[in-house]
């Protein structure tokens, strides 16, 4: 299913860190506009505790006088050991390529495939993997190869396996765990640094590892919330990327809980998936920048 | 400094629990129409779970023929043994009276003075008490008395017996720990079972104890909270009354979380002591049944 | 495509207002647990401005003596005269038939389907009637019937015509109106009093009629929001069922304010959609009562 | 009473709007490093629709070299021109005066004082005046002037000639109105031009002028706003801060309404200035640039 988005202007993004220097931002921007790109976005960040530069910068190539192949080049050598600068660029004409895990709940799998059909994110999703058979309805709803990989504690070795082979398959570059009940190995999470996104259905570090909602209820809070993160090797301890709440009361049973956090987990999970498309998240210290 | 509350009319409220009984409502609401009782409030919540019936009803007492003095002995004979009910009958007539604690920090105890004074709630305040002098001027402001208990670690049984004292010659109800720094003893917590209200400056049950700001800072949250709770002999463990979360982001530093933290606590810590002063919490388990 | 809702226990709803009269909320309980229903859900609301009493009660039939198909007739003759009493009567055994209006955008009807197949909703939904083409692809998905309906303004009386045909063969009862961007004649709406839901996109009153998200921009607002609403003929003026905001900032042109709208505009609906389907709206004086 | 906040170091901030123009950025902060400035906040803003750059950036004057009685000059004469750049440079060292005008209600101001003693803000606050005599209490207890000027549509022009003098004399630099229940002349307003702060207690621009929450109740809306807004000559109409928003049930009376609203709008209001005071916003096309 294609994506609407198809004549949006080609763009490059650089996104940045570096030591803390005075006149990195005039630096970087005069690289840019002195060889003939339009700036369309440009968000920066000091962090003065630990001296460090953080930004965001994007243009547009139509009368950029770089080939778009030698930009990474050309600005490695100009700035990369001078400043100590650590950077990507990228092109919004070459869209990442994202695989869903599922396992059984639709909710968060729903929100994200009605964006992507609805041109929203200029992203492709050619796979769609599942431990349980139970969604591959999904699939042919969406036209998009619904794999199940019966992955449990005892086959892990072996169905991970048969999962990178998937993932080098269609040639993916991150994985959207959309509510995907089986903890990854330390394996998996090395081949993916920062390119794996989950929801976690309690507001981080409350709540972390199984059945959140129903240890919220026993603690009896008046706010659940749900975290999207990087998956690190410690269980829901990555960096956070985007949380929220909503309020609930003494009336609320555990289904009540597990309900209102349904959507609560899919908005969540979907603003976080969208920051990192637009290549708006910087990590740093088990920690996120996101750009607005 | 009088309260403008004084031409409310005199009502009585009855807060009650007991197991969930079929027709208790109508027992209960019968009561007070048949004896000449105006309903002008009446919320209640049935647990399922637990098979728990709450209520808490209000009514004018002006055509009211059971004596204010003789309803408790009414109500306690005709329904205590038989439905097994537990309950509390309070007038309005009777403001409680409230201690303030504080230590340096002055936002909630300004937050709750300003209330005070404006008439927004019907009870009295004699007295604040505090750890250190830093704020005995607002004592002065407000033409409240403000004893300075230097509490610490090593003279707490003594000091709390000053405290005790003073608790008990302004005839004390129930007692606002308003960023109050110092961890009460068991002894005197045994003696205000749920009428210590305390705030703490983060979303519970996450980053307990000491410096939670900091916590949050270091595990980096996009969203930080307080909670008010009942205090109980486990520390930042007691029910939970109110949580309130703020948005922040990588920007945020540590001075900045705690500044956009006061508002939090000051709001969080006002609401449920208004709800504590219009008898609208019940607790069960150790959580809280907050009526509307 | 079935709901997985099946298993739930037969149960019967009545909303009910009436003048507010003493015991009356003693007496309904009574009818119901004197017939040996077991009382599920019980929320009163009493407006002491206009001397009105709502209440939604929900009991469990396993045990109810009277015929389903006599409770209306019995509950109507013992109180419908002598309190005055308006009333209905619902069976979770009868699921409610609701059909979709959409015209080009897909947020909001992707968000009502998904929760559809998910099974959350006790609702059924055999037609989706469309102005334009365009989503058809959606009713493939789905297995629901997609009806194009190509209405404008000159050709109003004949096209409504056609899609009275199709609501009458469809037997339905609601309509929910999923970002329809066509006003439907005097005629249409007086069909479905207090049965037709709509999302408009803005925070209601502010920005009444077309364009909101312009109208907010140039204003300046520092939130944008969404309003879900029963609607009546006066354009946007319905009673208010559900109402959200999310923050802006001046960064916002106006296609981010329609992005960020879109999240707000589905959950708004569907949560009204919801309450809709609970029976948990009474309507009176163009305001709504919306039961927890 | 003094702030504590006099060991802050002396640093200047720079506001400034222009034309958008290639490498501007680079530009001023050239200008700020290359004079020995160490740059401890920036944030920029382009509106990419009318071409126009904003910016705000904050240095530590230790070791810069240009005098401060010289760098307004310096920067004119070197960008002024050259750039179009209207812009406005400000120190920590001379904090501005605020003046209060309150009438009859204490929860605004309180809320603005409780900050002030608590030395929240680099701000002095020298006199607070008022139409009416009942808060004078207030001046009492935080030590400062409180001035009664009986304004009304009769003597407006003569009673505010004498507040005319009274701003003078004190050498206000922006005025705060507390729910302040006078509409000022085109004359004050002019001269204060995006220097007098208003609280609406309302979502604007819905339910402008008088008695919002009787507005508000009336149309049945779920959630109440609160707006604070630069004063211009049309009513209500000024560009807008800040707003935010609670959330209400059809249980709520006026008087509810009326309550919730105060939390609501001292907060909002408290907030709006703190923005002012830090020099972080920005005014262009009757709307706001509001910096982080």
């Amino acid at each position: 299913m294609a994506s609407n988005e198809s004549h949006r202007p080609d763009t490059a993004v650089l996104v940045v860190h570096c030591p803390d220097t005075p006149g990195i931002i005039a630096v970087i921007t005069e690289f840019i506009t002195a060889n003939g790109g339009n700036i369309l976005y440009l968000d920066q960040y000091v962090d003065k505790v630990n001296g460090v530069f953080y930004m965001r910068i994007e243009w547009d190539l139509e009368h950029f006088i770089i080939p778009k192949d030698k930009i990474s080049d050309y600005f490695s050598t100009l700035y990369g050991q001078r400043y100590g600068v650590k950077f990507r660029i990228t092109f919004s004409s070459q869209p990442q390529r994202m695989a869903i895990f599922v396992s059984k709940m639709s909710h968060c799998i729903y929100d994200l495939l009605a964006r992507y059909v609805a041109g929203e994110w200029n992203v492709e999703i050619p796979v769609i993997i599942s431990n349980h058979p139970n969604l591959s309805l999904i699939g042919d709803q969406f036209g998009i190869p619904f794999e199940v990989i019966p992955v449990n504690r005892d086959n892990k070795v072996e169905m991970e396996a048969r999962e990178f082979e998937l993932l080098d398959r269609y040639n993916i570059d991150f994985i959207v765990l959309a509510r995907y009940m089986q903890v990854l190995s330390e394996e998996f999470i090395s081949r993916y640094p920062e390119r794996i996104i989950n929801i976690h259905h309690s507001f981080l570090p409350a709540f972390i590892g199984a059945k959140p909602y129903h240890a919220a209820f026993d603690r009896g809070v008046k706010l659940i919330g749900a975290t999207s993160h990087y998956v690190t090797t410690e269980l829901d301890a990555g960096p956070i990327i985007e949380q929220d709440i909503v309020r609930i009361t003494h009336k609320d049973t555990i289904p009540d809980l597990i309900k209102k956090g349904r959507d609560l987990e899919k908005i969540v999970l979907s603003r976080a998936v969208e920051k990192h498309i637009q290549h708006k998240i910087l990590t740093y210290n088990n920690k996120t920048v996101v750009f607005s």
